[in-house]
């Protein structure tokens, strides 16, 4: 098996599609990762058409990769099919609600990664789209999702155009795990797990006119504005969805 | 490369312990799948002894693989590492909040699942535990969680006990699959989808003493009564842990 150690991230495709009888049998074996109560609350919601692609990009910021990928594959935590189901069987739903919610997208983005890897093991290349939940009503509205549907990841896959790129760096394992209870981190624990790091992103900082990574990531990347607009507009697309 | 096809869920463990190097290998694996900006908005706690795995057991309703098995592993979506560093780099954070939540539950999610694929791969048999966001607050008085940091899924995992079950059934792909847009369901759609899973599961109705499959699941396994009040205690603990 190809290990997830040697895995990157790919933005970039050819023009190649991906066959129908590929992308089901991914997505066939996606579907039998592990799901809550074997429920299967998600959807799948493929996109191959320009016309489709274009009408999503928007709601990724235009990213190239959105609309240059073979297909776009928007993964929506489901608790419409499920709920349906109950009201054809004399049976009272009760998964308008938070809790069904997150189990949902955790079951959601098991299935996305499941789908990532086996991707991955054909040749394809594959990049999550963070984005989702940042401007989900308009994916909700793009691909007219009902009631209890939220999309939750996206994941663009296609054939890659260049040579993989070199893995990302990644933290020290030790700085990731706790051994039995989580052992908080002194300054000094920061400065050693963040040293390397911050070494290999030099040129960011600088590239920025920044003093630091870390303001690299707080004013330009991922800023406290930002952060809780799209917290505001994500809580009302639970709401409108009636999941909260 | 052993196919998602084949995997099962393991809930029955021999009293093997798994290495420390082979664990430390799989994590760190599980470290290079997708994540949010290589932020890696998560934490990992592993639970190996005796007294850990009691003290966690009573948060995931006592089920027996929680004491059974060699690791517990739980996996937590943590803005408080990044933010620290954050502090410590001139940069203000601006991590207190539900979208940051979000990208962190997801990115935590990725992460177990690539770790249970990697297990699954050395041999080992994994149970994912979706009680964990259900009584939160208790795994985070057991594992010392901090503020910002906030448990999303566990993964427990050990050499499996008997010869592997038989794979779960699952809804024909059809049914999860949208071309383009959200295809909602008729009647007869949900019929034709979940025959066969009504077929499969027959037994369950009856030593239930219900009248249809759904019932089993409302009434008795997902009740909208005991998901209404998870999801108070989630939301609370949300606000608690400062994403909210």
């Amino acid at each position: 098996m190809m290990s997830l150690e040697n895995r990157r991230t790919v933005r970039s495709y050819t023009s190649q599609k991906i066959e129908d009888a590929l992308l089901h049998k991914l997505l066939e074996r996606a579907c039998h990762a592990a799901n809550t109560g074997n429920m299967q609350w998600y959807s799948v919601v493929v996109t191959t058409s320009e016309a489709g692609k274009k009408a999503l990009a928007p709601a990724h910021f235009n990213q190239p990769q959105c609309t240059g990928a073979a297909a776009v594959v928007t993964f929506c935590a489901d608790l419409n099919r499920f709920s349906r189901w109950c009201e054809l069987r004399q049976a009272e739903p009760g998964y308008d609600n938070f809790q069904s919610f997150i189990a949902a997208a955790i079951d959601t983005t098991i299935a996305a990664q499941a789908f990532a890897t086996e991707a991955e093991a054909e040749g394809l290349g594959t990049c999550f789209l963070g984005t989702t939940t940042y401007n989900a009503q308009a994916i909700i509205d793009a691909l007219r999702l009902p009631r209890l549907v939220v999309p939750i990841t996206t994941l663009t896959a296609g054939y890659p155009a260049d040579p993989l790129p070199d893995t990302s760096e990644r933290l020290p394992l030790e700085s990731i795990l706790h051994d039995e209870a989580y052992k908080d981190y002194s300054s000094n624990d920061i400065d050693r797990f963040y040293a390397e790091k911050e070494r290999l992103n030099r040129r960011f900082v600088e590239e920025n006119g920044k003093q630091t990574l870390a303001q690299v990531f707080t004013d330009i990347r991922y800023t406290k504005a930002a952060n809780e607009a799209f917290s505001e507009e994500f809580l009302k697309v639970l709401r409108n969805q009636g999941l909260l």
